[in-house]
């Protein structure tokens, strides 16, 4: 046994008031003992594998080349949706088959290999119609960091479902400059509002609107702004972001998750 | 040194607003160091041991033999209730004496080893009157990883205290079907009602009835109903439950925990 | 490779709905694969440094020596305020420099080494503004729990920003005993208020008044008084609180973060 152990995340929609991540856990430990499991979040919203993928692609490259990232937020679960492997960027991550993975990967082009998990070997038995993170998501991650190989798990496939994370809207407005409209897909525990937009250039963009608020241009940081002023950024994770600075940016703009959010750029 | 890590799981209703688990866990480096510990759940709702146990009761055994399960809720802490450590089904416990076992042992003669913990010898001390999580229970999980006999920690006893985990009551309906009157005894994440009742054979149930709702038999899953409509199914962890398909069956049904729930049941 | 693995505790304001917590321990894995990660605290109350100092404060000692303490509420995020590294009393502290560490560290004298983390070939770049947990805090920890000495961080300083932990004054009564006003600095999960006023010998305290209640002497344990009366005692961190049986002392007392407490103490 040598190198470094193998690392599995864990994201989900399964909150801290049970002992669902527990007992993924505890399945992980019995498969694979020396995989090292860390949590990215459990408190995504519930059901909405959008604002889940959205995550995921924030954070699942920090992690060292290797690790398996397992996301289950799964409202299909007990319908017929797949759950996916897929071998991409250098990680595997394990997925329900509903868009989920869509922010982190453009399209299956990115991937190196795409699985259908599906051998029923590899389940943890009797396979419950509500709760396959343990059943089959836990069990499929911890054989991958165990090194078994994706086509051990089921067969290969060519794409995957896009769900529903919601697309860019591009316009130019009357005076020549590119609009953008996307909308706010994300509130963080700051009160932020972290919008679908990225790949913004700094030194071009005109202005954000959302909700009651316009701000001029981008800033670096609160501390570009007044004590209660809005300004608009790019978050730590590339996605254009809106805040108050000491305050809550939801809060003071009554603005909610799915609120429209307009980018003017100098063309 | 061989062999897998030995594993520890903590469940208290400690929240996450503290240091409180973070402590213990320091104190169990400090003893166990090789010890893995994984989080079953810090939101118990307080002092609720019954609740903590049935917990208990739906993860424990999803972890590999010899997993040593520390559950924290402990409303006696500072009064003489005991501290008990325990071996059962392949398994250790580490809990008060106050019932919070009943769900995950029928009774004493399921345990191979029942000691209450009392041997200043094993406590963090000064012992503390209000935090025996991390006085107590955590250096005794600690030394049980470590390989410690629970004949270390103290001398031998022959039960344990039932505590208040409510009982399902059986009666017979006049038109001679069975009738079962259990209760919530946890809401979930999903706002799903957990019942205390278990052991229910799917096709002999004839209706459930919970607060303002009845619903007729039990479905497999989720699917097999309209969005927005309730159901009652078998839960993961093998209790009764009732949910409704989309929203929150604890919201719409206006129900709480210790509500009332009567099953009828084809004789 | 030898001995236990070094260990990182976290004590952050990122809350459980973001990634931000999962990313840092990417990191950290990327760079001290063999560190074990142990979170403290994450539901610190957002961007107030004091009671994130306090957290820290009732938490670090009980953890083996040589653990790197990561601590990282950091309202001064992307201004020119420092980040430290410290070594004393056998544990390391990472912190952003803004009094955060002055309930764990009286002063500087108590120190054994302070250097301000600048070597930006240490940092993850590109150097986020709004992002300092990830990119300086996390890695210096990791780097300090692989052994690299805190000089290759940056250069050593001579003392840290004392920041606003809210003092203790002292006074004198008419009738001659002492008496202590101090705050309440954290309500904890349970309700129980949490103040700054440490030190107090049990048999001297004559009476504590806090909002709208006045308790005398102080208490051992829950259990000396009756189910819904308030008490007051030297919580498990050593700081008075003031709690109610059964229930919760700032809701029935209606009292706050900041609410005034005074203590009458026997001369």
């Amino acid at each position: 046994m040598s190198g470094r152990s193998p690392i599995i995340t864990l994201l989900t929609d399964f909150g801290s008031e049970d002992c669902f991540v527990g007992v993924m856990k505890g399945v992980i430990a019995s498969i694979a003992p020396r995989a090292v499991v860390i949590d990215l979040c459990h408190e995504a919203p519930p059901r909405r594998a959008a604002t889940a993928g959205f995550l995921l692609a924030s954070a699942y490259a920090y992690f060292p080349p290797g690790t398996v990232h397992a996301a289950v937020v799964d409202p299909g679960v007990g319908t017929a949706r797949a759950a996916l492997a897929i071998k991409a960027k250098g990680f595997y991550f394990v997925v329900p088959d509903n868009g989920l993975i869509v922010p982190a990967l453009a399209g299956p082009e990115e991937a190196d290999e795409i699985v259908r998990i599906e051998n029923e070997a590899c389940f943890l038995k009797p396979v419950s119609r509500t709760f396959h993170g343990r059943d089959i998501f836990a069990p499929a991650a911890a054989r991958i960091a165990c090194g078994v190989p994706l086509s051990a798990l089921g067969r290969a496939v060519s794409g995957f479902d896009r769900g529903s994370f919601p697309a860019v809207a591009r316009a130019r407005s009357p005076d020549g400059a590119e609009a953008l409209q996307g909308e706010v897909i994300h509130i963080d525990r700051f009160g932020n509002l972290v919008t679908n937009i990225r790949g913004l250039e700094r030194g071009r963009v005109l202005s954000v609107r959302c909700a009651s608020c316009e701000v001029r241009g981008l800033q670096e940081t609160f501390a570009d702004v007044e004590e209660g002023s809005a300004l608009a950024f790019i978050g730590s994770s590339g996605y254009l972001e809106i805040a108050v600075r000491g305050g809550s940016a939801a809060g003071s703009l009554g603005a909610e998750t799915g609120e429209k959010v307009h980018v003017k750029i100098r063309s």
